[in-house]
């Protein structure tokens, strides 16, 4: 396990406000980490509604299973989140696991184990003991208080070397409401759902459908335009809890998506699924330097997505960006091998806004010292031009560098 | 440029026979290396048909644009080969240096420019200085001679720790005839057309149709059965060269592969096939481990095939492997990301024919002590039972290692 803290973290971490109707605690349940937390418990008051999105995975965890059924009742009173053991490819017994934990929570808070939401994160195909949370999450719902974001992102962390939280205030109708977030990622991520585990929490008052619809809508430039490693998680959850809170101090109820009342609202809450996704990039397994891939002049923006995601994971253009290399052959690769429309000889190609490739070949005024110097920098952007069309698209990645190596290759042992 | 030879290369190097209608000679033309061959020229003797499949890039090298072109004519003279510049992203200059270099290898070897075949391997986006063949292909075209095989396979590798020969003899008809193949590989490794050169030379009469579909049907479950990287390169070229020379002792001439006669020989051209490109996925650049993924039980073979690419180009499970660790876990994620019908219920997973996981599941008997102790051999079987049809397919591939961050970090640079 890394210990030393990403030289990408940021630099500003925000004051985490207090968000009316959430309530959290974090203890150290010993599920496979000695000596830290990995339980969080945030209770919700009575009235909050959820949505999420999930892995696309074909072998989803347990707690995604569980999470999905329990979706459509859209009210939530707890979330349940450990690290250490993932829950997945668990059998009988990780379904088992996530009814018992469900129960030992609902228990715990008052509530029923259909409003009980569950993630876990970490290593897959162990069982999960989930005996352990027996007067665990007691002791958790009596600890509960409205501060703690920075513990609770702390809980849920792996691999991460800095846990991740960002927060907005904002107007809606003449209420200001506020949107806390966090998130845990650094490996296994990869669209679709970049992150393993992400929580939005609002004291807004909207609706379960309306917060679906702008969580789906949300993740598409962000979380799903991250890339750590090309490998999807069987456990990748993003939820969102509104409780709704804000109505009593005169904020409107929300039940559309499409609400122009919501309009500042989704902008903030946008901003903040951007803001955890570029900081799972930030953490993303060793990384060293954040990339930006911008695609730009493509078919179509589903042609400039595919295209990006080809450049932001192939190996050789992030070990060329990990060797401070601005290898613009191998992004000529990565984009002819991502099987989009592509001329080669219309390709252009900078970083970090020099050109360096013009019309298939080499720019003729390009100056490679002067891009060398560039490739210093701890964040790298590509900018491809197709000159095909108008599809334009951008995706965040980390260079590959030994130490991704280093981490997963003794991860588990 | 890594310097050790890859453990994984083979202990017996076979001796390379003659071709009857081959002749080679190799060159230092300084074109990137120092202090090495980096120029191969082979001539054919009037009459020798060719046939090739080359890479699905978008963005080809201009030596595949050339070739491509070139293959209608069915016929060839000589097959000129640098290394240490792959041509490719060279706009106008790419094409121009293609027709001038195969202009000079015509006059060389007194052939016209539609009959040399041309194949570059290297960095991309440099121009290719073509008038550094000038001389020096007349100098090879006298010098040529039957044998220097090994030194054939020696001038084209790049970061190749070994060169790459088979050699095979068969009978066709009533007289025996020989299939000798070279290859480089090392990085950029990918389907489709899983190596960046190979080089197949027969002395059977075989026609330009029956090669090709030889050639094509043969690749499918060999070369585009490996992957080192999962990135595609710009340049993979396998051409096939057949003398007709056997004809003199009686060899029949073949005009359909599905020629009964072909039987033997069909097996023998589809073994050096697969022998090489098991030797590409033998010197995948940083490569310590051989990994055999085998699926079985899938809906289709293209649904295995689908499956096991995404386990062999997985660097969660690459990495694992490096650490030598059995974990399976980051096969079922491979599995699931693969987006191809699986049931995660009826999963197993063996490591070298210890079964791990069964029914979606730690197999109960798992001795975790044992598969550590096979997981440090030098080849790894992963094999993933689906449960769901007969589909099954195998490919190879390699782990993945700090020493491939290495050589790909400052391979230009």
């Amino acid at each position: 396990m890394s210990t030393a803290v990403s030289p990408l973290a940021p630099t500003d971490v925000p004051d985490m406000p207090q968000i009316d109707g959430v309530r959290l605690a974090t203890a150290a349940a010993g599920i496979r980490y000695k000596n830290r937390t990995d339980v969080l418990l945030a209770l919700f008051d009575k009235g909050t509604t959820v949505a999420g999105v999930f892995t696309k995975s074909k072998c989803p965890s347990a707690a995604v299973d569980w999470c999905r059924a329990r979706l459509k009742g859209g009210e939530a009173r707890a979330l349940v989140v450990n690290s250490g053991n993932a829950n997945a490819f668990t059998g009988k017994t990780g379904k088992q696991a996530t009814t018992l934990t469900a129960s030992i929570a609902a228990k715990a808070t008052g509530s029923t184990p259909a409003k009980i939401f569950l993630a876990s994160t970490g290593v897959i195909g162990e069982p999960l003991d989930a005996t352990k949370f027996n007067g665990v999450l007691d002791d958790l719902a009596k600890a509960a208080e409205p501060h703690g974001w920075m513990n609770a992102a702390t809980a849920i962390m792996t691999t991460d070397t800095f846990p991740k939280v960002a927060t907005a205030t904002v107007k809606l109708g003449k209420a200001r409401v506020t949107i806390n977030g966090m998130a845990k990622g650094a490996g296994m991520i990869a669209p679709d759902m970049a992150t393993m585990l992400s929580f939005i929490f609002t004291d807004a008052p909207i609706s379960a459908g309306a917060l679906q619809s702008l969580l789906k809508t949300g993740v598409e430039d962000t979380f799903n335009a991250v890339t750590i490693d090309g490998d999807t998680s069987t456990s990748d959850t993003l939820l969102a809890f509104a409780t709704g809170a804000a109505a009593a101090h005169g904020a409107p109820k929300i039940t559309r998506a499409s609400d122009p009342r919501l309009k500042a609202f989704t902008k903030a809450f946008n901003g903040i699924l951007a803001d955890l996704a570029e900081q799972v990039a930030r953490d993303g397994e060793g990384a060293r330097k954040l990339v930006e891939v911008v695609v730009e002049g493509a078919t179509s923006k589903t042609s400039a997505r595919k295209i990006a995601m080809s450049i932001a994971n192939s190996p050789l253009v992030k070990t060329a960006i990990a060797g401070e290399d601005a290898n613009w052959g191998r992004v000529v690769m990565a984009v002819g091998k991502a099987g989009e429309p592509a001329n080669r000889d219309k390709l252009s190609i900078a970083f970090n806004g020099i050109r360096v490739a013009t019309k298939g070949a080499r720019d003729p005024s390009y100056d490679e010292k002067e891009v060398s110097a560039l490739m210093k920098q701890p964040k790298i952007q590509i900018k491809v031009g197709l000159g095909l069309g108008k599809g334009r698209d951008r995706v965040l990645t980390c260079d590959l560098t030994k130490e991704y190596v280093a981490i997963n290759g003794d991860y588990r042992s």
